[in-house]
């Protein structure tokens, strides 16, 4: 294994039923864009309440990947 | 939008069942009795073990809510 | 109750499934050797991704239990 | 000087204009239902952006008052 | 056990004789007027000097208590 | 509202003048480029001093944003 | 002096009268089956209460020891 | 640029009309006294609240300077 | 000086032979892609370990750079 | 009162006896050079374990004192 | 891949010559007693002075490895 | 031994070559003014970037050293 170079990138997925979900959203979400998506951290759970409930999971997600040749 | 003052306080939800309605719990009992609950934030998470197995999750959940105008 | 001492041990739990059955697994290993396991903090949330998907919740969690008088 | 007790409240003070705003406004905000008021500190700056511009500092102060003998 | 809800309210003791006093101060008042106090955990300790010698211990100290279903 | 994913970018402001005008450079830059920022956190408050006094303030903001969906 | 290899582990010692008390128990048990224990860290501060009063002191400490040769 | 040793001194500045006053308070004070400081960072920004408004704002200052060969 | 904006992005260096050599590979890394890459900032060391010995370091590098007019 | 700037130094007391003699005995030896000494704050807990008993305990104290106007 | 358990023990590793070698020791030094390593992360890094010169690099070290079926 | 009180104080080693010499070159600094000192602390980790590669590494170290009795 060579020395690689790595990319983190911070996302927020939110969700309506649980912090589970919130948290493939986002991973889902980077990796629709981003090739080579390894590993993630989860940094803050925050979200909303309305009418007394909460309405949304807001998990903080540091995602990272391998950097390919040509471009970051 | 008026310059708002809003309020945190800090609730410990506990669920046999997942941390999501650990938060819920907590949540919804913020609600009972705040009025303008908007979010809330996690900043721990515990929980008790009994004969071998999770019995309990503990969220810790600082929960905001609006200021109305006569009554901290 | 007497002053006891209670030992510390750090495990980290994986699921493919959620973030619950990651900690409900790291507690049940902690319980399968240890006895007097009575409580858990959660340090750290992570995991792996592969093919696009979220593979692995991984969740760093910290388990007390009882030490007992000959031997820790 | 007696063995006081302090307590400390958490608000989150928002202004259009400024950082001091924001910090006075729950400063003020306070003391207007809490007499005893004494000290504050901040524990997080956050804001909201609407239309490419900083529309609102949001300030978390969490603020330190002496507690009178019948009531918390 | 049901799944109960705790609140967390955090106050300074402070002592001119001891660490351990600042923190039975805050607990003792706590209790006065909270009902089911049953934890407490320590966040910064600090103090005044005067005269050049230690004038008093500062011990901010969250406590936790269970909410009763009907107010807060 | 369905479950957006938000990104988080990190820019640092710097300005001569206030602490306020720092964080307004970083959040106007970054709405430049781009389109639905709509949040703000300050995670560091730095500065250069020249000839005996402050030169710049420097303020690292994280700059949150709705993601669209083609594009990260 | 030879580039030794130490190890740390994690215990809670409690005590119903001090702090003191409560690190000494610690460090006293984790000697009285580990050799060579040279330091100690207090990670955490908490405790129980119990009828209004504080019950319990438990004090959170990371204990450094040497290791030896053929075992861990 | 050969390889230097700075020393950091932390410096607490106060002010009763703004944060930046507060920092500049402290960054030329450190000024009167040392040769070459070039940088500062917060460390806290914490205040007194007197007749029920804010009185001064504190913040705690971390500046940064060149070692010059004879004298720390 | 023009008061600049700057970005802060994050990589993780890896290197089979020094903390050095994974922080040198992070920076370069981040130079070949962005013009006027200033700093850096170490924010985590971790690694990986096979057949015994250690295998890779791992160095999270926070890098900031200057945002040049017309492209974030 | 004027615009004050405030020095924090850092020091460690250690004790045999306990942590209250620790952090007394880092105060007393700050005032003993520092006027005006007026507050202090206490960031870590450590000690020596001798003979399989607790030797001394170590407590770091962040001292603040007031700056006079010609000398640092 | 199965849903596994790992364990998490803390070393610190000493080495008069660099941070790498501290480290590297501390690594080989949980591989002679544990099978399965895998994974380190530094907490922190600290050392010894003898002489005006520095003595020992001191790398306090978490290191991770799989938990076997029969024995923790 | 006696209940001796220590200083710490901050410094910034640098080095072209590696984080080894940046954390040498500190605590000589420290060593060639003050007598005593004893150990260190490595806080921070930084650096400069020049032409697209790592031009110093900047390292922040906390230095403790013995007060002796008349002078501080």
């Amino acid at each position: 294994m060579a020395d690689n170079v790595y990319r983190v990138t911070e996302l927020v997925g939110s969700s309506q039923s649980s912090l589970d979900e919130a948290i493939r959203g986002a991973v889902r979400r980077a990796s629709s864009t981003l090739r080579e998506v390894s590993w993630f951290e989860v940094s803050e759970i925050r979200g909303h309440v309305e009418d007394g409930d909460l309405a949304h999971f807001q998990v903080t997600v540091k995602v990272g990947f391998t950097l390919e040749d040509t471009k970051e």
